[in-house]
């Protein structure tokens, strides 16, 4: 939901300065400084300082980034230029840069307004951090809808000519009257860093349970802060919506010095592109090995529905698991219908720590519309257990 | 899916006798007996012998049950006799005996036939066993599609005249071309009750964790048997499709003295009526009541899609949790999307015995095409917490 600067100041009496851009801290003098838009520089001194400075979007270092009808995709901001330029141009080619969640968000978006969208990046896997199988069905809805992918493909520059933009590669051309840059975003962390604050992956502000930074009157909730991970235990840095939202709570909570500790993330994620639904909770089999586990996989094909009841579609599920202790260490899951929420069982059994086994004996719902009498992920499960 | 018996007797070597009633088990000998379709005695010798006797469906004791147009809902032939009826017969209303969940399912279906449905039940509340707020939800829904809603009378009597069968209660009369039985099952435990072996709840067959009956050499699986609650600790006999699946399997495997032990049910079932699903998990207020559970219950209305996106609906999710330990003990939902997958998430929380506040701190899946970023359930979990 978003609110305006008045609500915050006149419903909750908040000291909201906007225009105000803070460039030091000082944590020995627990003050800092800055300068407003119009240049008039400002202090100001804390008791608890919050840092919740968020993330911002990567911008690839090439040239012609910061040309007219190359947009990044963050902000409310951005959706409204973007929405602007199409407003103002006729666009019917749109090149995407980057092929996340975002990315491929917005494709369907401009697909449904008619324009045609081509997509490309460096890296040659489609969704590096999905199973082949899954991604490769992920793949065929996403080409099913007329989306050129063009992965692996280094981005030289952007050029214009009038309101043809071209994304130039080492090896091949594309073209639009619209560029989309949609390679992923970065902790908003030089406030923390120019305070000699610790820094966690990615960069991101370190926090501990207690959203405190390594300063102990200062804290950071929201994108810009890291967390502990479930499954490795160690830190990591994925913002996401409800990590973002459940830190801000927490920090509140812990400044005012009420105790909150936060458990940390297990790395859920969904998204949707065109009628497709991709989930993942816990690790891939690429970061079980960069963590050292010993992990196995297991990819099923499994139906959305009974066998009977009409109206299924596939649905593919991963589960890994770690070959040493039993345990279970992600899943993912792509299809149709029924893989969004599916994946939070998975989810909390990595929160409990659960072994591959004993989540294979849950006891989940079934009845013939939503799914088969075997949910596709204690399918997985099951199967995950011979390998272990 | 159903298999014809060729299928067993030809792919898999077994020697499946059908038309054969076993109407006796001595352990002792370890042997039992029984008689034919067409009346002739046999009897059989085992090592070790297999009870999947499963559950029937329960007739109410009044006059009337027997007359034709009066059905049962249990078995395909069930299904089968219902069909062929509604096609010899000019079928426009239909009185269904009992609300459970499939009693619900059944007035979807007449009524996607074009036929008027009333229920009527002797118990005075409309599902017993779901938060009222959430039982007055799924009420809203089965109303708005016509269907007459008769909780409270008592049923003396089935009455036929030609075509029209009256269900005569002690306030009032139904009138239809067909009354629909839906009052629960009973496990199918006379056998085992005449060779002597220990019942569970309801009169099943009581199994121990690897589904050995109280006799060594006698398993028992399905809906005959029944199971350890994830919850309670206690035995519990819910007759549904995962669990007797699954309690297959590992008879199997034990029988052939592979040891497999199950964990046993947490009580998850959802089912659909119209465009809503019904959810649940453990255990209600009354039935953790009932086990010496402290327990107290939020219920929240959130959205089964974010604030911005289109096309949401309301969910309603209900948490219970214990006062003295903090445990999660049951979770219910209703909602016209993302419910039925949604319960799942709390019924790993039950199996891993989590606490409420541990549960609310989950990593669930967020985007705004499938929900709002605090999952219902976290919302809810979140809430109760407050009374813990």
């Amino acid at each position: 939901m978003v609110r305006p600067a008045q609500v915050f100041r006149e419903k909750q009496d908040i000291d909201l300065r906007t225009g105000h851009r803070v460039e030091s801290i000082d944590p020995a003098n627990k003050s800092g400084k800055g300068a407003t838009s119009e240049g008039k520089a400002f202090d100001f001194s804390y008791d608890k300082l919050l840092l919740a400075t968020g993330s911002r979007a990567n911008i690839p270092d090439v040239p012609g980034v910061g040309l007219p009808g190359v947009f990044a995709l963050k902000s409310l901001e951005d959706g409204r230029r973007i929405k602007q330029h199409i407003a103002k141009t006729p666009v019917r080619k749109t090149v995407v840069v980057g092929m996340g969640y975002i990315a491929l968000e917005m494709c369907e978006a401009l697909r449904s307004r008619g324009i045609e969208v081509h997509m490309v990046k460096p890296g040659p896997i489609f969704i590096p951090w999905l199973n082949p199988e899954l991604a490769d069905a992920v793949r065929q809805e996403v080409e099913a809808h007329g989306i050129g992918l063009y992965p692996g493909h280094e981005i030289k520059r952007i050029e214009a000519e009038k309101e043809v933009m071209t994304v130039v590669c080492s090896d091949m051309e594309l073209k639009g009257e619209m560029v989309l840059l949609g390679v992923g975003v970065s902790p908003c962390s030089e406030l923390a860093a120019g305070a000699g604050l610790s820094l966690g992956p990615n960069h991101s502000v370190a926090v501990d349970r207690f959203m405190m930074t390594s300063d102990h009157d200062i804290y950071a909730a929201g994108d810009c802060a890291d967390a502990y991970h479930g499954v490795t235990g160690k830190k990591t840095w994925i913002p996401l919506a409800l990590r973002a939202n459940r830190s801000g709570w927490a920090a509140a909570d812990n400044v005012i010095g009420r105790k909150v500790a936060l458990q940390g993330v297990v790395g859920t994620a969904v998204f949707k592109v065109f009628d497709m639904q991709i989930a993942r909770t816990g690790l891939s089999v690429k970061e079980a090995q960069d963590f050292g586990f010993d992990s196995a996989e297991t990819v099923i094909r499994s139906r959305s529905r009974a066998h009977a009841h009409p109206g299924a579609s596939g649905i593919w599920a991963q589960v890994v698991g770690d070959k040493k202790t039993g345990r279970l260490l992600g899943a993912q899951m792509v299809g149709k219908e029924g893989v969004a929420h599916r994946i939070n069982a998975a989810a909390v059994a990595l929160h409990a720590k659960m072994s591959v086994e004993a989540f294979s004996q849950s006891d989940l719902a079934y009845a013939p519309p939503f799914g088969p009498t075997w949910d596709p992920l204690l399918t997985a499960a099951n199967q995950v257990l011979k390998q272990l």
